[in-house]
């Protein structure tokens, strides 16, 4: 399979963003990682562009020209929407473009702007992401979706919400030297466990922050890049995607999230890579027990052996595979459209030494990118590695 | 460029369909659809879906999984979104699926359902398709829009109401005999001239309805079909894809559509055709105009000949080039995320001889579908022609 140059990358800080419209975070965004690239709008000859809310957030559907435009070109463009995958499966379908020979560059990536809706709007448009006929109209939110998924994990192979605090602290801790994180702030298993109750067994410091920001790739074929002299150090060489039933009481199992197992076979099994290869990951935390559903899925740790991880510190930083470096959705933040695409940025400036990170990973070559959708509904997995 | 074979297609009829929910809807046109391919939900391998308003209408983002579980599968998904050419865009990313060999099965499609939002809440929606900041907010209608663009065509090339009424005419009558259709109804020349007037120079009938309903499309290469003894005898041989600016205020000229023009040349060249090779047509007629815009945009009709090319018989049914055989989204409704795949089911039925106008076009082996996003800022062509 052929592999998929990333020849830059741009983000905007995360966080509460006020005013800033989405097509100027994205211009912010789209516009940095042209310029890491060294390419001119006009070399752009596809837009994928992930938004969840939009249509609410800013009336705006249609998404997909006013993003190229915020790029400076009217390349043709759409929307990839899979709500909090929304990025990575534009990344999936970007990589796609670029590795059929039918695209030479292409701009990946995605923006979220929630803040501007106020708590209760950005709660109401957050559970657009679940089953509104199945689940929502039922009467679940969605933190109580990840929390019965918690209650299911911890019945069928043990933790507690210490266990889960430990990785709360640890995505805050990687987060502080993080100048584009939303939650640049230390906490204690103490301050998880005592603040306020989300959902039962999930506190207010299990779940990530509304955040609102944007993220883009420049992704080119090996030979564009050789023909017009981009530096590139890093590219995509696996990507997947799975899926599983939308709502919670169709699937076997809460504990597990099969979306995930299977994109992360795919991207391996094109990487022609096992996890024993992987270096560093980020992964999808939305709430803390994501993450530990998520390094299960991936394969990094068996199953029941995840939730343990960030205690027995083989998550942190100095662990044996670092975890969400960026501070992951919980501290960097999570706006929704851009986080696929803020993730596999993060696994490419770990790799190639420009993340405040860096230091923690001097060895790593292949990094790992998940993605996932409503309570893992979708899932995609991205394998970048080093190249020469 | 390899082509894709259309291996079965399914829709539901287009209209106000009622309580129908859109996940029971696209499993109509979805199931109908592999029945027709001899495939089951376990064949597919993929699923692209295109939406508009979901989230509006249905409170449902996320709707790929939705869309994959109504076909009795979890496959990977996602929803395509670019306003009205989401399912343009879909047909076009799952084509690009097959072709790169990624996927041997794909599902392509979308839904829509407006009528359950009431006249105001769908007007609201079909905003969404155009710039909120730049348009919307400014106090310009969908409709507004393109009268602006009607407006603009007559004086740059001539034309009047009447010429635009002879194209709703004319697709009315196509849609007499097409039992999916939106509205069954012959209507005059008269009658269209002394409708209310919607926004000047457009009135009711040069506007299409408000509909609901489903399409799917399962596509696959030649060799997947081959080995699987699938009866196939049409495929797309060109997918192109165009784009322009948002807002209408940013474009050279109101009386051109260079994103058609764009996707048209793209498709035109895989195919390896031009435009007189093409025997009939199904073209975006949101509004009349719009019809004009496109056949211009397709090179079908030099500038300022298309707006009388219904006028002087050419593109009705027994003309040189017929024109929306269907109805077209004047007649036969407009699922805004489900036409770009209807479109295209259209024209496989003409040219395999199973649509309700076929035998006007009894010796066609060449058809294209054209699907336009909002007021043209996205378009995409495809190419569909019969096979051995």
């Amino acid at each position: 399979m052929t592999k998929a140059i990333l020849a830059g990358s741009g983000m905007t800080p995360f966080g509460n963003l006020g005013e800033r419209t989405g097509r100027e975070l994205f211009a912010s965004a789209g516009l940095d990682a042209l310029e890491d690239a060294g390419l001119e709008p006009d070399d752009v000859d596809e837009v994928f562009y992930g938004n969840f809310v939009g249509t609410l957030a800013e009336n705006q559907g249609h998404q997909g020209p006013i993003a190229a435009e915020a790029l400076g070109t009217t390349a043709p463009s759409r929307r990839v929407e899979s709500a909090c995958a929304s990025a990575g499966v534009a990344v999936r379908d970007a990589v796609r473009a670029v590795r059929s020979g039918e695209s030479d560059v292409v701009v990946a990536g995605g923006m979220e702007r929630m803040n501007n809706m106020g708590t209760a709007g950005a709660t109401d448009g957050l559970a657009r992401a679940a089953d509104d006929l199945y689940e929502i109209r039922a009467g679940i939110t969605f933190p109580a979706a990840y929390a019965l998924m918690a209650r299911a994990y911890f019945e069928a192979f043990g933790g507690d919400r210490e266990d889960l605090a430990h990785i709360a602290v640890k995505n805050h801790e990687h987060a502080l030297v993080n100048d584009h994180a939303h939650l640049q702030r230390e906490i204690t298993v103490e301050d998880a466990l005592g603040a306020p109750e989300v959902a039962a067994p999930l506190g207010l410091y299990d779940a990530c922050p509304i955040s609102d920001g944007a993220a883009a790739l420049v992704l080119t074929s090996p030979e564009y890049a050789a023909e017009h002299g981009l530096e590139a150090s890093v590219a995509v060489t696996g990507s997947g995607h799975g899926g599983d039933t939308m709502a919670l009481q169709d699937r076997a199992s809460l504990a597990k999230t099969p979306a995930t197992r299977d994109a992360a076979e795919q991207a391996y099994e094109e990487a022609r890579i096992g996890p024993d290869d992987v270096d560093v990951v980020e992964v999808h935390d939305c709430f803390t027990i994501a993450e530990v559903l998520a390094l299960e899925g991936l394969g990094l740790f068996s199953y029941g052996e995840g939730i343990g991880a960030a205690r027995r510190g083989e998550t942190t930083r100095d662990g044996s595979v670092p975890v969400n470096l960026s501070g992951g959705l919980k501290a960097k933040g999570h706006p929704v459209g851009a986080t696929g695409a803020a993730q596999v940025l993060a696994i490419a400036n770990l790799l190639e030494g420009s993340h405040p990170r860096a230091d923690d990973v001097p060895d790593a070559t292949v990094g790992v990118a998940h993605n996932a959708g409503g309570t893992v509904a979708s899932a995609t997995v991205h394998v970048l590695e080093v190249i020469e």
